[in-house]
């Protein structure tokens, strides 16, 4: 059995714990985090994990196999790296890193290790985004045209990085995953209402070599939660609302039709409206399934859906889109960053 | 009374006429358009309307007092610029005009006419948005951080303008007016997936020198017809969804204060989430309130509410979005276009 | 051609005209009302309908060969009774008479003059009611469990007649068309809380022999419009809301199954909830098909679908109803009344 | 502190274990149940928890101060007997007791013996009850005319009661706490689709001596979920939705004036549409906030608020329901049972 630590217990890391911790399938579990506090609280919840305060001991402990870094993204690179150079499998969770060279570095390292080395993109295991994939890949939409996403809610406000960097993470990966390509083009415009110099609101596009055009929304400062994707397609449309407890997933049976003009007559246009149906989504965690895949990935050497080059996509796309709402709103070539 | 002439009865033309022929306030209702079929409709509804195909006969004639033109954009300025030389007082449907120097050349026409010079944005005649104006200058929003707005739905393809020119004049007429300011910068991005050079989805980014941003989208390539807008102040924040038949408007009492430091601690964020509320708003016919008004004006040589200035400056902003949209999402000034 | 007759152009004559008017299937049009203002506004509107006031001129010109009662429901027997023995094909708007006894002398008296008597249950012309049909016939839903309907909104109370036989005419005639049933047993409780005597509240039972069961919730006093029905199915369940302007009809693959016991163990029970379906709906307007339908079967001798059988069986019930909730809710037999 | 045991640790029973857990306030926390399994879980997740898999023994011991049942509603009368006899403060999870009889001798049986007995309404404690509560208190609906209210969803069926006695209890609750009374007269219909015997969907009415009446519609047979309460009154209406996350209650400024005739004109109705205010609700755990209230009131010998009369009239209500619909839905008087 694999015995595998956990660093960072804030926000997120308590859930990758309980997950390892009820899958029953580790043998050691190591909690490690700076605050002696979170420590105790994840003693008196789980009695048999072991708890560090210094992350050094868990690089140190040759008999920890894997480490899943859940700090925030400034520290992700170093504590990836101390930990692949001691030869353990690595999970880090999004964003990967906090820029592209941070991330190729990574990769390449992992590479040489031999080790696993995985990124948190649980998006890409919850039912809505996988169902959404499949109605994709089996051309169910036809061609993808735009996409437009909206991710706001009031709060929290990171104190470290911008809204891009906390929420446009989720909407970046989804939509790579689905399109299988990214982008080739970012532009956006931000503002920092509340907090000076750490944007609060940020409107994104993005453009596709194969001609997609994307707009994200991402928000700390909106009345409501809004959680919506449209997927318009040559075929069919799609709107994913994650907030929907029912039916999260709605595939739209309309389009319109472009006729030649026979003759010498005008061209034509032709609207389809047709049923609606949400289909049936599997209920489970995603981060269960992701730390299964982790687990799977660690036991058997095999290569994450969400690797080191997942990761680094989404990277990449952030870095532009920071960029570009830092200088104006210039749209970036991401190649030529 | 006033004698009235309607160019143009081909898709909102008609309501004009209806408005005008109930509020019976008008002498002779003449109506006008090249199609002899659109004519002999109107004769069958409204046995007293005269018609006339040669829009140069409501020009000839001196009893005629007053002309509204809701033709395609391209033949408004010819249209508008007659009917002024001969006199008459001029409504002109949303868009203005084709450019802003068109619709300069109006203004300063029916200023030297000193005839009514009138835009039809029908919006800053409605219940709802007249009831946001109502909110945002009593102060309860604060200051405006941000406005996101969609106006999306499938079709109709316009033949002969952009999804811009076509949906976004009703959404940059209610922001400038809930503002009272133009943007100084515009950019956008859109692609022309049916029919070829013509948009059919843009995302339009606008800077005010206020410090707020908006987005706009607009499209006619979705799945559902979206006609919301979120309006995100420091005191509250208000949606505006005009498909909903009752609480249209909704003003949430959200925000996030910001504390300084005290001593040297960290500042500090606390969200505030207190009631909704969705005020009554009045019901009545928007384009009956807009021809009461244009008729108002022609009668009393009052300045309309939406003359040619508050045209002006909605074209302005189209101009530069779709300069922007063509050019691939350049950020430009308006002042410089 | 058809001459046909519009009696009572209150609230809803008016429609019947409108679309008589603009099928262009009849010969002359004749309106009647006792009151002048109302004929002023249809001779104003249709400058082609005659206007009579007195009905009796009516019945006594022969060559209008059908009528069409829309006059407040006590006075619905009369009309049609003479317009029959006129030897008239007769329409009457729902609900079809105050009694089953008028109703059923009205059906002999239409089958001895052999003429046309059509009930305006307009529902069971609507697209979304038919589609309801098919599918259930098409045996979708399995065996119908239950069907729970709410009607409400605030207003308009009838001075003539409680909230049952104001809305509930609507849910019956849908119910029973469905079902190809009416009731064998009927309970309501209601309440007179605005006006005395007219009850503006009312909760109805329905139990059929099939084994269906059924609620009906009438009231002219609720917070907001609901016009929401549930249909549960051993096989799937359906929700029509017609208040939806898309999704009016959902189909849910739900369901749960009985398991019986092997061996020695209990019964298990297994639920089933798969896809959500709304199909798409025909879009025209009812009443249009309604008074097509009318037309059709006075020129061809057809017996109508919603024919005095289909009108009767709504009055037995809504007698039954009435009743029951006159006298404290006790259960009543229809059939005994 | 006191000591407290859980006795039954199904399905509600381990969510008063943990609030009682995490309020920290008591001595021993002792868990009971027949099955080992279930305590063994208790122990994993709590291991300072006792168990017993033998009630008797929490009876038996002395240290123990209260007692909490939460088994299936058939042994609630026998185990609170006991530990009532035993000389322990009750807590009993709603419904209180089979039987009008059962309950009134709990009850007799707890003042002779001078300990608190307390049944687990849990939504008299929610932030949304008790907001409605406030309001109708403060005269804002005026007087209630009448309530409507559903709880419905796909399973879960019981195999010892029916959907009368398993989801009824909740809205019976509500209503009386809210309307200060209990109802004269209950009828109710309903059936056994799935499990013979056992009713899986009822329709109630219920008349209360003010004039208010209710009806409450409870099925595990129904497409989606629905936790929707609608009170009527003559100032005001209210929506409560419990499915929503945000905007749970609404209040709606609407209602019709009666206008007595003047001079010989006839009475007019006029409707009044105002705001809809959706009021700002604690956030706070219903469940955690009654076990704090049990807590003190055994600390300090207070009466809870929803005592053993609060649980008999909703005992009274529950038998009078299920015996009508055994009956046929005949309209049966409380008292007379």
């Amino acid at each position: 059995m694999l015995n595998v630590a956990v660093i960072g217990l804030g926000y997120w890391g308590p859930n990758l714990l309980r997950n390892l911790y009820e899958l029953h399938r580790c043998g050691r579990l190591v909690a490690c985090d700076l605050d002696p506090a979170k420590l105790q609280k994840v003693r008196s919840r789980y009695p048999t994990v072991e708890t560090f305060t210094d992350a050094s001991r868990v690089f140190a402990d040759p008999e920890i196999h894997a480490v899943l870094v859940a700090t925030p993204v400034s520290s992700h690179f170093g504590l990836a790296r101390q930990a692949l150079e001691a030869g353990k499998h690595v999970f880090i969770e999004k964003p990967f890193t906090s820029s592209r060279e941070e991330a190729l570095e990574l990769i390449d390292l992992a590479a040489r290790k031999d080790r696993v080395l995985m990124v948190g993109h649980t998006f890409e295991y919850s039912p809505p985004v996988l169902k959404i994939k499949e109605i994709i890949e089996r051309g169910d939409l036809g061609r993808i045209y735009y996409i437009s996403a909206s991710r706001v809610n009031l709060g929290l406000h990171q104190k470290d990085v911008s809204v891009i960097w906390d929420l446009a993470p989720h909407d970046f990966s989804c939509l790579f995953f689905w399109l299988d390509e990214e982008p080739v083009r970012i532009s956006a415009m931000g503002r920092d209402y509340v907090q000076r110099g750490i944007p609060d609101v940020a409107f994104i596009n993005l453009e596709f070599a194969s001609g997609c055009i994307a707009n994200v929304q991402v928000s700390w400062l909106a009345p409501s939660k809004l959680r919506r994707t449209t997927i318009v397609g040559s075929e069919k449309m799609l709107v994913y609302d994650d907030t929907e407890n029912i039916e999260k997933v709605k595939i739209f049976d309309k389009g319109v039709d472009y006729r030649d003009p026979e003759t010498f007559g005008e061209y034509h246009l032709s609207y389809r409206s047709g049923d609606v149906l949400s289909p049936r989504l599997d209920s489970y965690e995603p981060l269960r399934k992701e730390m299964e895949h982790f687990l799977d990935c660690c036991e058997n050497g095999k290569r994450p859906k969400t690797d080191g080059h997942n990761g680094l996509r989404v990277v990449r796309a952030l870095e532009a889109a920071e960029k570009s709402m830092r200088e104006g709103g210039v749209v970036l070539d991401v190649d030529r960053l």
